[in-house]
């Protein structure tokens, strides 16, 4: 069992090659690495043609946005660009996933700041890597007048979003975080304490 | 959620289509592929891009080796053209990986026929899928004397086995299959009764 979790030589220079390059995947080990190889070259040459041109040409023209940091192949994203938004909101949030989730709520019509990342400092991600100096530039450009903190609601979730709520409150910003609550179509009786007592204590009035 | 599991577009043409393109790898759905697209642009550029000169290398290099079906960038593999090996036996594995683990044991010196995969019908893996016309032909080429069946003790493994042993007696030749039994360091308590049935099935006189 233990020689063949390590060993996952071929012998064949580019088939080797290809085992260990897929492990820059994130959650891809040796093993999984070596089962998906066989599969491309096996089953699916073309997906493995179309896979390898898709990551040259991502690598050659994804950047991030200037102003928001999300990804883009533009120097400022189309959000950014668009008359549309209103400057005066600006929604901080983890990945350009939960971006995109908020935009299709349909409620929010101001611009963004995607930190690409939270704070986890046993990971080694910091204010630097969230891209704090660049937020707190943003924030405090004389548009902005709310910043709304749409960080998850996970640990770090939640200690990034106090940390970076201290700093923008002490520069006298409008400082707001989305509310914790009762889903949509959920049952109180099937839902957990903490989420019912956050929602006792962001209740609002009607 | 359901939104949210089927709208991964980013509105970033290249990334959209890495996204997509990165659904070729077995088992990665529109949200791992997503996950990786990003942890790949924001974390390892370096990894995407070795990965997508891997890909395009493979697949313009790797073919199936002439005589024994198994990757190689040759017309015939290293094994096969090896004057160390004995061309009087033939071990059929379903894998690359099965045979780098019966030549890692160190007991086997014939020549190997790979059959890329098993019997399957379900799938749509038939004889001709696991290329039975050239095992026929190799194995009745006047060199060989034995066929040692190594497919996997699946059901999927035993029934390819029992299909490919039938075929080969048939024209004359020996056929054995690999010994099901304890494995090695094995206790009995903590073996399954279907395991030490075979063991008894199997033994050996010493």
């Amino acid at each position: 069992m233990t020689a063949r979790s390590v060993n996952t030589q071929n012998d064949i220079p580019t088939l080797d090659s290809l085992v260990d390059a897929l492990r820059a995947l994130p959650g891809v080990g040796p093993k999984s690495a070596q089962r998906m190889a066989f599969h491309l070259m096996q089953y699916n040459r073309g997906g493995a043609e179309r896979l390898g041109h898709a990551l040259l040409q991502a690598t050659a023209t994804i950047q991030h946005c200037e102003h928001c940091h999300t990804f883009t192949e533009e120097t400022i994203c189309a959000t950014c660009r668009s008359p549309l938004r209103d400057p005066a909101q600006l929604c901080v949030v983890e990945t350009p996933a939960d971006q995109l989730m908020i935009e299709q709520s349909g409620t929010y019509s101001g611009l963004y700041f995607v930190l690409m990342g939270r704070l986890s400092p046993l990971d080694g991600i910091g204010p630097k890597e969230i891209g704090l100096d660049k937020l707190i530039q943003r924030a405090t450009n004389g548009d902005v007048e709310e910043v709304i903190l749409a960080t998850n609601f996970t640990h770090e979730g939640d200690a990034t979003a106090h940390y970076i709520g201290q700093i923008l409150r002490a520069r006298g910003l409008r400082v707001s975080r989305i509310a914790r609550g009762v889903p949509a179509g959920g049952e109180l009786e099937y839902t957990d304490a903490g989420t019912i007592a956050h929602a006792l204590l962001d209740r609002r009035e009607v």
